[in-house]
């Protein structure tokens, strides 16, 4: 089979396509036949070697996909041959609350992703993917859709009438607009630019702020909240943002910290506005296999679509990467195989 | 100005248009014109003297309503004149968990109720009612609405993706159905008559259920969900419905009490299967202020309608209650001013 | 090996030693060597017919108990030869909320028992036991400490100051005073015995109420809390003590229901009651391995010493099984293997 | 009536006593007879300036006291003459979630503190005080107490068998303490000084980190907790402790945001940290009157002392705030009046 594999260093340009033999499954295993897989931010962290330095090579990766069983372990009870399955993020997060224990069983570092076209996963460690979705869209599901989910549902307990600001257009925050919205929520969207504005509003945003012709978003949230300021503002830029999240929430909000695009060491964070307003900042990281299934029964109640901003050939990874890391794109990159 | 009052006798013959003079409010009081009343089943219990045998008469009935501040008293700041209020069911209940000592603050028994010309209240037992709402549909909120938002949101923490069965089309069941619809969910609703369930379909709901026709509805709940159960029952039976409610409910899942018409003391009802499938049962009494604005907020941002059975002039008082008593409608009956 | 089994009916007279193979573990199995095991009243019900009257015989019954592991498979990570270890009720219950595949993972019914000098467990379904306490009373946790564990802590959410009412002196009932005791609360407790209520007294309970002498046990407690009522009442009793349990408890408050000592049925359960005073009734049916991995916490921290009634040799089980059906017990009767 | 003022400046030496009248209560007012009053650091932030540099002259400070009711409103129906009283902090905060509006209503700035002889309150905005407390340890309660018993119980839901890390040893610190063990904790405790650490395992804390000796005290608390993490850490020194506070809990786990004396301006926190072990970050500013009574619930049930570290007449008010500004004092500075 072919597959994917970072070799002889950490970087895009050390991602080469490998011939490797078809693996087999064990007694709970299956091996899928992957169709499409989908990129988050973490992938390129992954690959530049900024996550884990030390890496060991050759490896694949990639954690987001999905794919047809095409050989099935003698004990495997929970799916069967032709099932559409995506792997979860983190294989030994079934349920309940995270435990230490479950951060060594993620996908695409440090466990083999799904660059590939077969992979080897434990049948506890898979989801079915609702059926009215294309492989595309159910590739996306597993890192942005969870954790989106994780964040305004989960956590956030997102209800009607409540206001959510969603910071940029990339996948975790189009799939929070999304289920903001699924559950009657009033959505303000940020971003740098008028077009990706325009599209979050077609795709139900209530309000855009342009922060690069407005840096006073914060103050632009309030004033669409009459000063009351949001139930919920989901932070993706970390380090430059968190200050701004912070001033845009309400009096007992919620900030959810889940990226770190602009830098992982918050600055200058206000820590008399956090206790006087009594704010809670929860980090987020994907969730578990009972989330994942959750979101699905949500999406397809909703028949809710999950936003494709491209997808390449297999042979073009490396290009699909290289779009993610411009950020120019708006949705889920994605990779047919 | 003309009030109703019971007067003579605790039934509906004994409730007659008196002339009384205009009250004035307090230094912390406004008096409100109201035009708009809604009943519940609950002000039938109050007439009828099922609830308060010693009720002192004369009394004038009825919990819910809307109208106009036209008089305001001097240390008034929540409000101005020419606002539109509901007066919220329970006065002293503002926010927070209920406490015992708010259950004598309750209106239309023991305090007096709104089936009058004008009214005087507390500016904090009041809120706002969203502008686009006519007055009939913000006559229907205070009871049934918040009792529905208290059960389904506030308590029941609907998400989307999860199913809830309604029982019946009366006035807590239809908001119930809304809100449920409004996060997302999926909506089953059960009723004698199969023009109700088409009624209920055209606002909504997902699945509808006879229960003349197929009195195990119960079973048939759990058919639809694949023998999963549902996750959140609204029971407004009581004595003979709450067993199938259990029966209906997955594991895990929650029942909430909100009604007993069909009666007060639940017989033969399974703890082993209370037990077995750590069911959460829960009796709900309409709600805070909080829960009232909270609800607000959500309708105004889905521009939701609540559903008027029917309106009657204030003279005809008398038969809009015994309408309520047939038990046909579907939706509000609301009495103008 | 030595295993009790249930052959040729079901009764008590049906329950005999025979004489078996030693089994042997799978790749991630264990076999553990019995050191005591603890009764349930569950345990009768099950060697009744009372809960499944098509077991399939022959059948070892008891679901509780402790031992030492004494082979191991050849993939098993989370336990050593020589840890000494309980098994979980629910077998597959580790994490989370319950779910409905769960209840076909029950020891003692549908599987197998502990009532043998060996079993075989899947390592996932056991529990590390804390080193201070002794078989006797580490064999009394599963269900018992469990179950009061997840009503008192889990759900119940108990915190100094609160009023806790505990129905009896049985297992369950016990675990329940000391886990509220250790939270600082005040705890009632009900007996139809003055000198066992002494004992829970010496205990650490703050009141005892003869509900034998004092049949109006509800009035009680509402006499002790100035009218206001408990905050958490432990139902074990069911069709018969329910109604009461209601009537003791506060607006706003909880009642956990765990046992069915008098009845599966409740009858005249009053709803108004439970509408009105926005009553939570919980079922509870044992727990997850998370739970009783923090309870094992809870009771190391505090040096807890699970209530001990009687222990009784091996062969004298029959006997054991017969004074709990007595119901003169006060704590845990064991089983010493 | 003797009233200390800030008056010509802000800072401690514009603090003087002047004569006053005694003022009358309103319809629903009463007059207290103050009997002791408590510091807190808040109390110098206000008399400097830091909080409010505008702060209208003249000005009596200080939050926290306790006195007896010694004239009465017309209107009051909660307390009565003779009555022995607390302010709570937030004067509109009743019961459930903080409300922005709430925030000009707390004591000691913007409303008038209590180091006078007199003042009047309204009684919505009183708690009656355990009767077993003498009046230096009630006065040690409405912001210190409340504060604490608002992490570690209202939000933080301490249980038996979690681990506890709470940051020196004023105020809040030894609430915070005391309550994690009133509720069967494991509490670890830090300091600069080995003999606060001593008085504070007399309290009951069961681990002491001298964090001058050892500056790691977060890998200190790894260790103990078998590289764990705490389950709850309570950060009072803010700017210079939150990374370390983040680096010392467990996955899950939860870092209470109560103070900021080491400065007001988090810098170089880890987000990576906060993301992957999906730590909860709670800002927490007191708390309401219901968690005031609840507080003070549990303290009379465990009968509680909190912890005086001085005692001041009314005349030497500035050396009680100086010794707090010296920063080593051990629990709560009290003024006698």
């Amino acid at each position: 089979m072919r597959t994917y594999e970072l070799a002889g260093g950490l970087s895009l340009d050390h991602l080469k396509i490998a011939e490797r033999p078809v693996p087999s499954p064990g007694p709970r295993e299956v091996r899928i036949k992957l169709r499409a897989v989908a990129l988050n931010y973490r992938d390129l962290g992954v690959i530049s070697g900024f996550y884990a330095p030390d890496l060991p090579l050759p490896f694949t990766p990639v954690s987001d996909g999905v794919g047809e069983i095409v050989e099935i372990g003698e004990a495997v009870t929970r799916f069967k041959l032709g099932d559409r399955v995506s792997g979860i993020f983190t294989q030994q997060w079934l349920t309940g609350p995270p435990e230490r224990r479950y951060a060594s069983s993620t996908l695409g570092s440090p466990l083999p992703g799904l660059l590939a076209e077969y992979v080897i996963l434990n049948e506890n460690g898979l989801v079915s993917v609702p059926g009215y979705l294309s492989d595309s869209e159910a590739a996306a599901l597993p890192c942005a859709g969870v954790t989106a989910w994780h964040a305004i549902v989960s956590e956030g307990r997102v209800k009607a009438g409540d206001t959510v600001v969603v910071q940029g257009t990339g996948g975790v925050s189009l799939f929070a607009l999304q289920f903001a919205k699924l559950h009657g929520a009033t959505v303000i969207v940020t971003s740098s630019s008028d077009e990706k504005l325009a599209r979050a509003v077609a795709l139900g945003a209530d309000h855009g702020i342009n922060y690069r012709s407005n840096p006073d978003w914060d103050q632009a949230v309030l004033s669409i909240t009459d000063g009351v300021g949001a139930d919920h503002v989901l932070d993706v830029g970390g380090a430059a943002t968190l200050d701004r999240s912070v001033n845009a929430v309400r009096t007992g909000g919620r900030v959810s910290i889940v990226g770190i695009l602009s830098g992982a060491r918050a600055n200058n964070l206000d820590l008399i506005a956090v206790l006087q307003k009594k704010i809670t900042l929860q980090g987020i990281n994907v969730g578990s296999r009972a989330m994942f299934e959750a979101m699905n029964a949500a999406l397809a109640a909703g028949r809710v679509h999950p936003v494709i901003d491209s997808v390449f050939p297999f042979e073009e990874a490396v290009n699909a990467l290289r779009r993610l890391e411009q950020g120019t794109h708006f949705g889920k990159i994605v990779i047919a195989i």
